[in-house]
């Protein structure tokens, strides 16, 4: 028996970049978070203290900052691309390079009615992110994931939660009429080389959120399935979906100690514990 | 000497409430936190152990959700005040009761470009607070505070700062062109006895808006100025604003050791240390 | 009627400064959070966009970390003293400056049962805090206030709720055994010229903690009077101390339904909503 | 092509449970925070609204407070062992159950040099870890994993970082004397069928401290190595181990420039962006 290293890697996280582009009639704004890692053979570094040929941590965000000037880094699964491709090269030890990309939603201000040229407030509806993952084997080894985090949505009502399995531990009364909130996780991946990212990440959003609303939700594990069809239905270029959805409780509130009738208006919002559903949606060739 | 208790106060904390109200056409959804506090005598509890003075805090959290049942709590200005017209009869020894509220924005979700009628989403644009604290003196012993917490905002250009003093520790090149961003928390009071509380609110976070965009900054300073003068310039019911503005500084990426031009494109976002920016607006008799 | 500038103030926030002092005997850590914040009249740039009486807050952040290097920083009391007296000279328009200091506690590793001589862990019991204001009369301008911040405690019994106000929203029943769990924020002032401050502090918080243990709690209020005047008894250099006690609900979960006592043993931490205590207690010529 | 589920999962995530044993001599307090996740076959609750397979993660909170209530939580390894085999119980889709446990660690306050009875406050020290994963295939099928979440670390000197590879976007200067923080997160297995997981987990941890320690560290990656092989030596019991190492960056701060010398003493604390170092070191039967 001996001991070995079996697995390595190492990068930098939480690089923050905003990148203003300057067009004739008003200057864009990007604001990402971006993280950096590698694999590969760098065990003279961790077991021989030989560290030549780790690139340096600090290295790596420089060259985001750098890449980010010299070429658009809209869309980011493309700047994400480019990222991994510069990183393959880092060194003869890197076998696999991988960029997390988020982006920070803003909005114009509005000013008179009209969208103002360089201000800007932040928005709602979630961080767009994606993956992108290579292993130096040109197009075939580079794998993308588009996605969704942090995307906070509601119904007042159409959901509920019946039927279920019951063991001695079981106290939680049925209702077909609850609050279903949740805040929507997805990851994606397309299945064709030409994709055109921004337009495909805001139809596979809306379709997300359009079926998060057309229909009554028996439970979330059926609302995740629900929605995860929808987009496979509607957008041939996405191969696979998976959604991570907390179930962020909502309790109706007793009232009725207080001599107060509530026919599901008041809730407390609840942090912990919660529901947690997750799942995968894909193509088959069954 | 001796030994004495000067000031006592206590209540409840992040009470969440959520509020589903059927309409006609649609559903209304309000999502606030709540905080409850109490001053008084309260002497016999805190020296004594005597607690037949003390309204226990869980009372105060029913208090809240029943309110909430029995009335609209829309705008929250009135149902702040109702809140503390209830507390301050909770108890011999209460003289002052404080509510503070902070209502999370929400947005109904498009679907086919039409609003959903009870599906929404978080939205963005920062919180609406209300503090409201009363005396039991009548409308005259009564305080109101409206506001917004968490208003992110940036300008790509317009902003600047230059021909400050400089001493032994000065470092910081001065600049024309900068990156403005700010997190706007503003507080403000109204001066009549008959506030159309959310229009007023609207108008004024519009006006805070606008004078965000339409000057260049020379210094944060004067932004909070040019702001609050523009609220109490179109708004003559604000009586009074306070802003507090941190500076988050995004800092030029020194790219020229790379051999590349950075001319204000590429930035690093950074959350610490910040400058923080602090000032009060109001009407003088003078 | 005119519109005015009220109040002013501005500085720089989340200091983040290390320091390490090599001694004979292995190296001094010192780990700091500071706030600068200047108030004064800065009424030429917030009006007239004058910037020439303003400080950057960047300098304040370079002044910070080389006042460090040129004298010691323990006690914080007196790097407080030195930073404020610093920041009183930074302009014409100051006339208060106010220093905040946090220091996070970190703790010797122990290598074969004794203390390494310069390898730390990040110990429990809260973080030491002092707030230096200064206004430029000198000695007698100057006030200093220590403390403590984020010192969890719990006790598992010796606490109860009992004989409190009761009335239509009361839904609580009385306790004579809980959990009673806070996390503890204290500040207090000195009322001597000449005081060890880190003697003073290490025994006002172990007379708080022991004041903690020794007495059954029938209130979180009567627990925040009877530290207070713990601390008060026994340290004669101090004048005032005041609490603040966030209540963090153990609550005695509900096994009955499934056949099971439940003698104050299993319990559902909470973090929302929570009660909140508050007080002062001090000397009085009475 | 045909649309397919293909991977389901659900559960409960942030439970919080305290358990308090009264013993003769003192109460025992052990704070625990568990998630519960259940794969397996609920496709006719995602895809047909059929929740008859379903237990609800309701009933998941309730018996993991039952169960705590039944039988000791200590070791937190037993008690999800204990929680596994009761949930792949919970329905016959069920094919796999895994819980997380974290430990939060309390000390007791010392009261005249004496440890108290039932009076703690918050440790140091990080948390104590464990997941517990079953199919159903009995002892066979059972995984059990340990480690350590949240042990912030730190070393004055004895670190360096040189040698490294260089290429255009590399501008770091080399160091042979550096701050070396890091928070550990370590996970590690066993591979004997009788482990005092208490004892074992707490030589784990020192051994993983003192090797932190004991040497020049020429890079994170090294120091990694270096303790996950310090912990196979020394514990004949464990199988693999695997770390994951943030590199808290602490910049020496540039004081030349106001004509002082900052020979590794005072330093910039970052939490963003930082490098995060990653491994495992196990047995190989070669």
């Amino acid at each position: 028996m001996s001991i070995v290293l079996s697995h390595t890697g190492y990068g930098k996280s939480e690089i923050r970049l905003v990148k203003v582009t300057r067009r004739r009639h008003g200057h864009d704004l990007r604001d990402l978070t971006v993280g950096v890692k590698l694999e590969g053979d760098f065990d003279a570094a961790y077991v021989d203290a030989d560290n030549t040929g780790l690139l340096t941590t600090d290295t790596m965000r420089n060259a985001v900052y750098a890449l980010a000037k010299e070429r658009p880094i809209d869309p980011i699964e493309s700047f994400g691309r480019r990222l991994v491709d510069h990183f393959l090269g880092a060194g003869a030890g890197v076998t696999r390079a991988r960029v997390d990309i988020s982006e920070h939603p803003w909005a114009r201000l509005e000013v008179g009615g009209r969208p103002h040229e360089h201000a800007f407030q932040r928005a709602g509806g979630g961080n767009r992110v994606a993956t992108v993952a290579g292993d130096g084997g040109g197009v075939d080894g580079i794998q993308i994931e588009a996605g969704i985090d942090d995307l906070l949505v509601l119904k007042t009502t159409g959901s509920g939660w019946e039927g279920f399995l019951r063991d001695r531990f079981t106290a939680l009364p049925e209702t077909s009429d609850r609050i279903l909130a949740t805040i929507i996780t997805a990851r994606w991946s397309y299945n064709g080389p030409e994709i055109e990212f921004t337009a495909a990440w805001r139809a596979v959003r809306q379709t997300i959120l359009e079926a998060f609303c057309d229909h009554y939700s028996p439970s979330v594990q059926f609302t995740l399935h629900h929605m995860g069809k929808a987009v496979l239905d509607a957008r041939p270029e996405v191969e696979r979906i998976s959604f991570s959805l907390p179930n962020k409780h909502h309790l109706l509130y007793d009232l009725e100690r207080f001599g107060l009738e509530n026919k599901n208006e008041i809730f407390q919002a609840t942090d912990e514990p919660y529901g947690l559903i997750e799942g995968t949606v894909e193509r088959s060739p069954a």
